[in-house]
């Protein structure tokens, strides 16, 4: 007698919190795929890179936002989401572990500072696979059926396929209608960063203070960046490692012996 | 005629904040080596990742706390501490970057948690070498003493070498004396993480609260990790980089043309 098929179980988080626009798309998108749980801060996150909450406890309450879908809000970060959702209302590792759709683009180094692709890292670390997504539009009312059309066809072909236990894709969608996108890019991370200044200014007590403002700049002359692909209007997949280690460093290091 | 060599400029800075003995420490492990401007934060920082000041402006007042030694505190993490010295303070790039000395370890998947090592990954994006240091001891009273001692030849090794632009090392020390120690070890980032768990309690309005606890374990068998060199008495220097591509799996997905 073959086996039942089970479902499989789709953990959902994201860093703009649980009332973005975006995350409300993504289970749409995941909808029909598997049982899909909600679990995401109660506010936005954003720029929160890989933080977890080490100081202070953690509120947890579960929430009526999804029709049917179980959702719970957190007061912690995208990373203490996935610790919490694995650890005490899933109790056992989801399937597949989704983020975002983030209200903002998350390539090239953005990766590093992106709360969306921490979570997605935590769920890759935990042996989860996982993918966040990012649509190139900040706004709160972005148009995001293009992100949804693809980020569906995604999932579907990450469930269907056992590619790896620490799969981690940072998948960037641009902000153009569907007809205009030209396809999925596997892609490498772009160098590309921001040229930060801080704006200053006098508060009303005649004491300076700054703001973070910033340029964006693509140093990357290759064809096969995330930057490239989005300007061009494919959707880019850049597989992502939490392995820092730089071996080519590594070896250089070793050979020149210099710490010995 | 000789053009007049020019001390190079060390920037410090840390995530434990300006008040914490680590950083005094590292400004030690400094002394006589360049000159020295540290940028901290104005208080502890820890496990807050890679994360950036976006929607709050922030505070910069010049301190006198170690003597002869320009230092400015800042109401930012420490990421924002790299970029407001580069733009506000030292109006250029100093000549390396090092962040440190960590109460507590850094090794392993803790790269991604830590901002010790998100400064110094911030100034190497932005082209500057840096390092991170950490000892293993989280103490407040932790005793210093061969840390500075490795952190000094460290930093001198890589002043005295031109290695790479974007060099970032992840230096962490064993809490042991110095005599104890067996040297320096290049090494890899071991596959080892917290298994972690909630403790759940009740408030005293009956409410439920979270604290994230955890027990480390090494699932990595190597022996040229930064786990094994640590235990073995030696100070591991992991080489680091932020591409995180996986180019690895970027060619099975491009040969497998799943998303097509």
């Amino acid at each position: 007698m073959a086996k039942k098929k089970e479902q499989p179980i789709i953990l959902i988080t994201n860093d703009d919190g649980i009332t973005a626009p975006g995350i409300k798309n993504l289970i749409e998108a995941a909808r029909g795929l598997g049982k899909i749980v909600v679990v995401a801060p109660d506010k936005a996150q954003s720029g929160m890179g890989h933080a977890i909450t080490i100081g202070q406890p953690l509120r947890m309450d579960k929430v009526e936002l999804f029709d049917d879908i179980e959702a719970w809000q957190t007061s912690g970060t995208p990373v203490d989401c996935v610790k919490l959702a694995v650890d005490k209302i899933l109790h056992r590792k989801p399937d597949l572990c989704i983020s975002g759709i983030n209200h903002g683009a998350n390539h090239s180094i953005n990766v590093i500072y992106s709360g969306t692709m921490s979570a997605a890292m935590e769920a890759s670390i935990e042996s989860i696979p996982s993918i966040g997504f990012s649509l190139l539009d900040y706004r709160f009312d972005a148009d995001f059926s293009a992100a949804r059309h693809y980020a569906h066809e995604i999932i579907k072909t990450v469930l269907a396929n056992n590619l790896d236990k620490h799969l981690l894709l940072n998948v960037n969608i641009p902000s153009v209608p569907l007809k205009k996108l030209k396809g999925i890019k596997i892609c490498k991370q772009a160098y590309a960063k921001y040229k930060e200044e801080f704006t200053e200014r006098i508060d009303p007590h005649g004491k300076k203070y700054y703001w973070l403002t910033g340029e964006f700049i693509n140093f990357d002359k290759d064809k096969d960046t995330d930057v490239w692909a989005l300007k061009h209007n494919f959707v880019s997949v850049v597989p992502v490692q939490f392995d820092l280690t730089n071996y080519n460093l590594k070896k250089i290091l070793e050979k020149k012996n210099l710490f010995a």
